[in-house]
């Protein structure tokens, strides 16, 4: 096979850059080690920025999302058992975040790129990559039979398990940088109605909880807990106790229901730099993962092809190389952002292994100074719906 | 001898709440272990929020600090070797620091007091306080002859050193929040002119440093260091270098010049709870301490009395005593505010004994963000000039 650019990965970076490509009229195949069903049922994050939204609009993948998210104006921060809400809308001029789980914009951009003709290969495997650095080839197995794709670049997209980002030689070309959490989330899907209109992230002694919600019968919750935890220590009961000590009160009360899954997501924050290498390109979670709490990871991937595409069109439109160039300094700036707002709602609302009394005053401090400022709620809330797309 | 409010401790603390009640018509003594001389020479803080300037200048101990003082309207955060301005000024709708010695407004208080009439009891020793839940009586040895005081309230105003806070039981009443931070300052006095006409907080890998000046011909520059720094093993040459390393860059340059005092300022923060006993009021670095990176300790100070002052005006004018009870409260909010600013401009600025390069990454990350969203620069500048007095 030839294509203009070879994409590794079918998650939001790979689909989306296909998709922004094809409406500049070039051409992608991408290829993914998983089944299309797979891809379409696996259950991720599910807060949109209002950029990633507007893009999907946009660029005609928002009818579904426009029919089906829910647009969250505002969201809840709880501390000494109170609610303060942050609203987002009114302190952004006008924009918001809107619930609608990836795996939906998965099955959208999904739907969207096979009606455009375009060519998505799902279960690959003994995938390689070489000569990134000249004419790059990209080598896989799909049904028993060896395939090769020849382009001109490689988007690498495939996730934080990537294979792509080991392409980039460690040390003299690629700095990896990296910080570990000394905790992690434990997340539930349960059938329940939801417990609240707008999202509920909750300091508490105990540590942190978030209250979200899916659809009008399934909730998402979410409660700080040791890395080691083994959900299946964990009875119904004993989730809904914990849940309700961590946010009940001030009217709130958090609504049970059966729990019908169960996991332990871990927190880790990585960037490497740089995000290219000869012709290939690195995009989404394959170069960088964010922690949970500042709901991000697919909306930095979204970001990051944005810039590509652009760069990728300016060089097929005139054989401009600068915007390509300058894609590591202008993906990285906002990524770097979001690290830092998302490290800064992990320090501000959990509890460190180190915390002491003071620490935890110190944080509500902190709330205190967010919630009764408007510059303070403000700089949430424009980090939280997200930078305009740059 | 016989008044109705004894202060214990002549810093900004004691010598306001004495000023303040004095222009009630309350009737208080000062006493302190130091002498006069010492109290008016030793070099502290001096950065003063808008609200302590407008409260001096309210007041009358104004008229020199208008003169002689330095109003900085706007601040510069330094990264990645280039200056960012904060504009104070027009963030905050008209506010600014000033900077005037710690020793020049106890000067300035001092020479108040004795023009009123005001009692002050200087180089006391063997300080003792009784029966501060029921009639207090304050005792202490001064040229040789022992001394008592009766008194309706007691301030303890005595200091980081204090004696006061510890009437308060520990324990079932008093509880102390605590935490230490694993750097000092390296703080220096020299002869040189100002290399800036606004103070400089850097990041640097090699950790922060800050520039500030004293007057035209004396500058007072920090740089962050071990707690364990021996100041004689540091040459003027080899600070200059430290400085100029961690400073220079685009265009500014550390002016140097003959060092005459070198010492070590250690971190830490503490906060006592309750403020309050019976008729025991403390205030200010005996109730709790800041680190100096957010220039809030006498600040604090004056905020504490200007509460407690109006409080104690209050139960004289009409026997109420609401204020009086919530003085904690009351004062609270803004001190743990405080912390959480200086915990704030600390932990973006400082480097930390665990950080990686990730964490440098994303403390330039915050500072971009700081600098670069008007929210975020109006939140440091609120904080900064400092909160309206309450």
């Amino acid at each position: 096979m030839r294509t203009q650019v070879g994409i590794v990965g079918a998650g939001p970076a790979g689909l989306m850059l296909s998709h922004l490509l094809h409406l500049r009229g070039i051409d992608s195949v991408v290829i993914d080690q998983r089944s299309r069903e797979n891809i379409e049922e696996t259950i991720k994050a599910g807060v949109l920025e209002q950029g990633t939204v507007d893009l999907m609009t946009e660029t005609g993948v928002g009818d579904r999302l426009k029919r089906e998210g829910f647009v969250h104006q505002g969201i809840e921060l709880r501390f000494n058992s109170l609610g303060h809400r942050i609203n987002l809308y009114d302190l952004t001029g006008g924009r918001a975040v809107t619930v609608y789980a990836q795996h939906e914009v998965l099955k959208d951009l999904i739907a969207k790129r096979l009606a455009d003709g375009g060519r998505l290969v799902f279960g690959v495997s003994d995938v390689t990559v070489e000569h990134v650095t000249s004419s790059p080839k990209i080598r896989f197995t799909v049904g028993g039979t060896g395939q090769e794709i020849d382009c001109d670049f490689v988007g690498g997209c495939d996730g934080s398990q990537t294979y792509c980002r080991f392409l980039i030689p460690a040390g003299e070309i690629r700095t990896d940088y990296f910080r570990q959490y000394p905790f992690a989330w434990f997340g539930i899907l349960a059938h329940a109605p939801p417990s609240s209109d707008e999202l509920i992230y909750t300091h508490h002694e105990r540590g942190f909880a978030l209250v979200s919600t899916r659809s009008p019968d399934v909730q998402r919750l979410y409660f700080q807990c040791d890395p080691e935890e083994n959900p299946d220590d964990w009875s119904d009961d004993r989730i809904w106790d914990e849940l309700s000590t961590r946010v009940n009160g001030g009217g709130t009360e958090i609504k049970t229901g059966p729990i019908f899954q169960k996991s332990i997501l871990q927190f880790r924050s990585f960037v490497c730099e740089p995000l290219q290498y000869g012709r290939l390109y690195l995009a989404g979670d394959a170069a960088h993962t964010v922690p949970p709490t500042g709901a991000k990871g697919l909306n930095l991937a979204v970001a990051d092809v944005h810039v590509l595409a652009r760069a990728i069109g300016s060089f097929y439109d005139s054989k401009a190389t600068d915007q390509l160039e300058a894609y590591t300094a202008t993906a990285l700036r906002r990524v770097w952002r979001a690290q830092h707002f998302s490290w800064w709602m992990t320090s501000m609302l959990h509890r460190f292994s180190g915390a002491n009394d003071f620490d935890l005053r110190r944080q509500v401090a902190e709330l205190d100074t967010v919630t009764s400022s408007v510059a303070g709620s403000a700089l949430l809330a424009e980090n939280y719906v997200g930078l305009p797309l740059s």
